[in-house]
């Protein structure tokens, strides 16, 4: 039984990593792309380094499971529907749209840290369980920023709409 | 000036609207998929019943600014991207994907609604900013009682995972 547990948890830290390295990717165009938005510019660009320690903590604990990084490769196409679809709409050049989204997919960690620690206290990892919530508070606060922040991105996004020759949408 | 803003947030009203029709086919395919979480199952249930009466709410606000029932069409499409895009993980036919995937769908209407109200309150709609609130209260509760399940969702899935010839994945 415990081994059947072991898989799933396996593939989910999996899931977890190449989500993680859709977030980089994500973060990094969106952050590249604004120009009169520097508050969220800055919090995002926080972000990015959070996520890239956040990879080396999920590696840690591929690393003590699995002496095997080629399975890595399935995990990505897996996490492919889900990551890139809501990634898709951090695509969208209209801040207010980003901003959602951001939010969205910050959310949609959220929900999966919060599986993978339920997950990880059935197999008995600890260790896995402390980084995951680790991770999780890190999501939490970038998604309550961000939800703080958004009347203010929405107001600043109208009112630059409504002024003749302003740049709204970035 | 309040020109522009009044179309941004007509645009978004209809998006909204859209959003919930979105919603009601998500959770409808998601209900009458699970066999073996009641718990699950019931909450979904609950929450169709609210979803219609929230898209009545928002007709009545499109109602009041706009007589031209006709550009609804547009705004379905525009809020296919994104809202299938999220629906779309909601299909999996596993359901601690589905269980996570209904709550991102959450966050993005409570991110939706929250850049709506700040929307009303610039354009001056105050029944607006009502029926926009009592919508988000609905959609966190709904949020709220997703994550708060979902530890037992996933250790439930891996239980009936784990017994030979039990039906997990739905």
């Amino acid at each position: 039984m415990s081994t059947n547990y072991q898989e799933h948890y396996l593939d989910w830290v999996r899931d977890a990593f190449a989500m993680e390295k859709q977030a980089e990717s994500m973060l990094e165009k969106m952050a590249g792309r604004l120009e009169h938005y520097p508050d969220l510019k800055a919090r995002i660009e926080q972000h990015i380094v959070e996520t890239r320690q956040q990879q080396d903590l999920i590696q840690s604990v591929i690393d003590r499971h699995d002496t095997s990084r080629s399975v890595l490769k399935d995990a990505m196409g897996k996490m492919a529907a889900m990551g890139q679809a809501v990634g898709g709409m951090l695509a969208e050049d209209e801040v207010v749209k980003g901003a959602i989204s951001g939010y969205v997919f910050e959310n949609m960690e959220i929900a999966s840290y919060t599986s993978l620690i339920a997950a990880a206290e059935l197999v008995g990892d600890t260790e896995g369980v402390r980084v995951f919530t680790t991770i999780r508070d890190q999501e939490i606060a970038m998604a309550e920023w961000l939800y703080t922040h958004l009347p203010d991105v929405t107001e600043q996004f109208l009112v630059r709409s409504a002024e003749p020759g302003v740049e709204a949408k970035k």
